[in-house]
């Protein structure tokens, strides 16, 4: 009889922190045991901790769980990380420290050298830097991280272009829904009938972790993309599901039908059974008027990136809208999917050193 | 004592028609003396056809006036005329042909080779481009037109760079506002909570209106800006207002306090005091957030293009958000400013020709 | 091996039409084999004539079905119809004339006296009106209807309430949902940011209905409620779900926890494995800010109605705010839950006559 | 020459605050010349410690200002408060006690005994109350309120019908705007697509200032009016303008034809010349849709409460639709009307001991 791994949550109360309880729900291989969260909340059930905005009901089994402090002390040895940037730069490394399997969606440790930004489709071989991190040297644990939401559903659409025709530029502009801002995030009279041109850091981060997650592995580290990225970030009222105008150059050109068939025939991850894994991880749609966040977001249970609109760019080669679920592809999601990735490479079993962290928490 | 010149509305019932009525509510130089609209409105009082949804009142004045037949008969001899294009492309050269200044916002003339596309404060010269129309010599009637209403601002904030730095590639992505697509226009279940990546044919007529506004009278005709403009665009959830997402490219390098030189000095029309030309044409916010539709639309008046957000670009040179009120800016006000300029410049004063033609129908 | 119904679907293009497509797909007693729509779709494939507005995919199979004419030839002999009111009103007879049990979403004949307006959960009983139905025995065809979608939350609500306390008067304010205006329905200018009191013949149909909902059988037809209803009905920016304030007097007197009580022991279809029928067809949410349409109209999988903020009111005995599902139990589940209903009872199979029919349409 | 009084605003940074300072402006009778807020803002110039969020710009001499600490110490003698409730119940009586004129906007005293709550149309007799209090009679100084958002339209269009026909019971549910909860208030991802039925003490308020307002001066306190009012509090997605949906039990019968000359007639104010007050407090508004908060919210330049689609109750006597503009006539436009009605009352000159005061902090 198969046994679940045990999934600590970290930040659980957040909203990447509920998708997370939402995704897991049910999930084959992982079952959540723990959820962990500010002092205010640590003490209280789940149910009383948190302001629950999915529209699917809070499982009751999760809400009647206690909500623990935020320490490696009974922990679990596999932990998802939902906090903000600056929490995570403090508190990651004390799990990691401690043995655990840091499955991180924060941004803080995302473009440091020997710590994997991963999208399993993408780059599932920068899996192998968490052997160059102290921690697993001392441990056993390790930190890998997943993009940030407006990177993750660009790069799975770059990524075939990449690999057949070489990426020269691109230039990408945002329109971003509320959710990746958290709870209570995005202030309404923000946003109702309103664009915002500017998210703090977000133009940097899509810039930067676009040239890691394109990056080739050389030894023990990651050679960023050579390539220029140009970003523009804007907020606007939608709910969830961020979509993104871009226009690309290529170092050899490609006709149309080369660029769909890229697409089309993009499927690294066939045959090895992600649970989280979609069909089709970028799927193109002819309609003249599509991806729209509302319509597509959900496909591939919110794990596709969808594409459409693509036509020739008078500046560079071509022009696509991309759109993707920004807490589920984006964030949640993808960070479940690395767990996944992880899972059958064996590399969440403990190791000697974090079996005894392990046995010493216990 | 001074007599204001009778105008005349085609399309008056729609949101530009609208708009029009708004504007010219007080104008010191027009005076709205006729309306006309389509069959179905055409015999009814003005108040009974419309469904009038500005948020200042309708006036009274103007409600109680009937609505006429679209045709010259009985029109004055200046008309501004917000009609779909389809029936511009028909209508626009009859009341031209019967010796009327026909102020269009319709694009179904704008690309024509003699007829002036023009933002007064950008390319007031090109206006001489009426003397080449063949309705002008015949009846001394015209057609003027303005640009698309994502053109507008835009090419306000180019400008004052290509003037002094030369432009040498363009990129834009932008967000409309759901009122530039009229009433009823974009149903709610489309737009809510989303974004629609499709506008039709709005991309060309960005790129190529660009290039036009920008370009040079030479003789009897233009020469386009040679520079490569890219448009990606996107309907928002917003009402009014048209945000911009800009990178360009200089032909000679400028630097921050240049560029933002170049706009606070555009003042093209300093002097000529047309009632509806904006004090400030290009206004630069310094705010990190700024500009955003909701709270900047209305800067002066809903004339000016509102700046922001200048940094570098990776890609290009510079990157900034452009806004501008897409109908008063983009649409009626900027017919009104058009016409505004003929008439400072004496080019609304009946010719002999256009004088017989209006004393015929009267 | 099982069999399935087939099922004929007017009006397949609209709203309510796709929803009955999306609720069908994998249906345990029903499969479509026959879509209508108005003169401009048929004869096209579905999905060329459709503008699939939901955010599941259109399921293949379906979107290569042809879009058969508006006429009872060729026809299945179940029909849900999801047809506007003047259409609905000359072409449901056609079909119950030809023998057909037509379910119908429309408001035609809601109200006349032989046409069952019935809610499963509420007055199934109601169903023997359509042995009164001329078509009935005539052909063996009939009409059933399901209320209008502000009506059918309230009066789920109300039932329980009206069967242990009675009901003397019923004071309901409704912010209803855009799709309920079907598509292209309400302008985006019209709402975004707006709330429009005023929804055609709605409360009207809201109070009347609520009266013969709440009817009793006698003979051969039904005696309405006395209890005065008093509707406001408005418009609000949202895309799914009716939220309504509502405010009762009981004839008898009852207790916070005795409202609540009958509210949890409704259960008139536990036992009848309705497929389409909700475990709990009204839900109470204690929470005090619940329920929301946002959050809550997917409970139940769209058809429970969700009960909240149960309180005394100063006026009348007690207030709440109840929510439904406008397109899924406000419409097309509606219509379904009824269906089912009928085939459990054995309604849906052909009598004689309407097999002959059956035969020969065949 | 005539000399402006000084005003002082309290809370100068929030949402009422940046009201008071938009109304101020250009203001005949009053000028801004001391802003305080929190201490977080405090020594700030007011430009760096706002958000500034209304779409007309903050006026340059007021971002020059300096936020001065929340203490009576240098403060002008009449002050506009704009202060959270808790705040307000220890803040306002120090000013009140240091012999200031406190115009509070706040909840805080609403319903004291001593304090009057008015609306210049509706009961500008309750002023006197001012002389029953302990700070009046210590130092000149006194609290007034204004109603709270939600009370102020629906009184508004309650008081001709009371004075004409008696009330006797009032049923009403809102439909309120975001910024009624401030900044940052209402989460995007609470109300985007979203009602949410419940504004905590909403209902209270409403439902008990409302009594107040409509109640009788007899000798030193004011005797409620004797009618059941049941409110329901809704909050909707709208930006601005509180729309409620109200049905009414008359003492008399009315006639539709006296219900709307009692509301056209209602001009209490006239003649008094107040500059803030609207020409037509109660606008009646026939067309079958209106009012709608978009639309029609500046009405009377915000002042108006608009009413429409009065049509019979089947339950009371009279149902219709009122609106207003919450933020304008329902908080500082509100306030800033009981100002200039004390003012031409006479009731802000300092008297002895408020000027003995104000010396002392000069």
């Amino acid at each position: 009889m198969y046994t679940k791994h045990n999934i600590g949550i970290l930040g659980a109360t957040g909203m990447v922190g509920q998708r997370f309880i939402q995704l897991l729900e049910n999930h084959p291989w992982f079952q959540v045991t723990w959820l962990a969260a500010s002092d205010r909340s640590s003490g209280k059930r789940y149910g009383e901790a948190v302001r629950w905005k999915l529209d699917t009901p809070l499982p009751a089994h999760i809400a009647a769980m206690p909500v623990s402090a935020a320490t490696p002390e009974g922990a679990p040895s596999i932990i998802f990380a939902a906090l903000d940037s600056d929490i995570a730069r403090e508190m990651e490394p004390k799990f990691a420290a401690a043995g655990c399997a840091v499955i991180s969606n924060s941004s803080a440790f995302r473009m440091q050298a020997d710590v994997p930004l991963v999208i399993p489709e993408v780059n599932a071989d920068h899996l192998a830097l968490i052997e160059e991190q102290s921690w697993r040297k001392a441990s056993g644990g390790y930190i890998v991280t997943n993009p940030n939401c407006s990177a993750i559903g660009l790069v799975l659409a770059l990524k075939p272009l990449e690999e057949r025709f070489g990426i020269r530029a691109v230039f990408v502009s945002t329109m971003q829904a509320v959710s990746g801002a958290g709870y209570p995030g995005v202030p309404s009279l923000d946003i109702m009938g309103n664009v915002v041109p500017f998210i703090r850091n977000e133009e940097e981060k899509l810039e930067e972790e676009t040239g890691k997650l394109l990056g080739k592995l050389h030894g023990n580290g990651i050679t960023h993309l050579d390539a220029k990225v140009s970003a523009h970030c804007n907020r606007v009222a939608v709910e969830d599901g961020h979509t993104e105008s871009v226009s690309i150059q290529l170092r050899s050109k490609a006709t149309r039908e080369e660029v769909l068939a890229a697409w089309r025939e993009f499927q690294p991850l066939r045959g090895q059974k992600l649970p989280t894994a979609p069909e089709q991880p970028v799927e193109f749609d002819a309609a003249e008027d599509r991806p729209q966040p509302r319509l597509d977001r959900m496909r591939g249970r919110g794990m596709a990136a969808v594409v459409g609109r693509l036509r020739p760019c008078s500046l560079l080669d071509w022009k696509f809208t991309v759109l993707s679920h920004n807490t589920i592809r984006g964030a949640a999601g993808a960070a479940l999917l690395n767990a996944e990735l992880l899972a059958a490479q064996g590399k969440l079993l403990p190791t000697c050193v974090a079996a005894a962290s392990a046995g010493a928490r216990a």
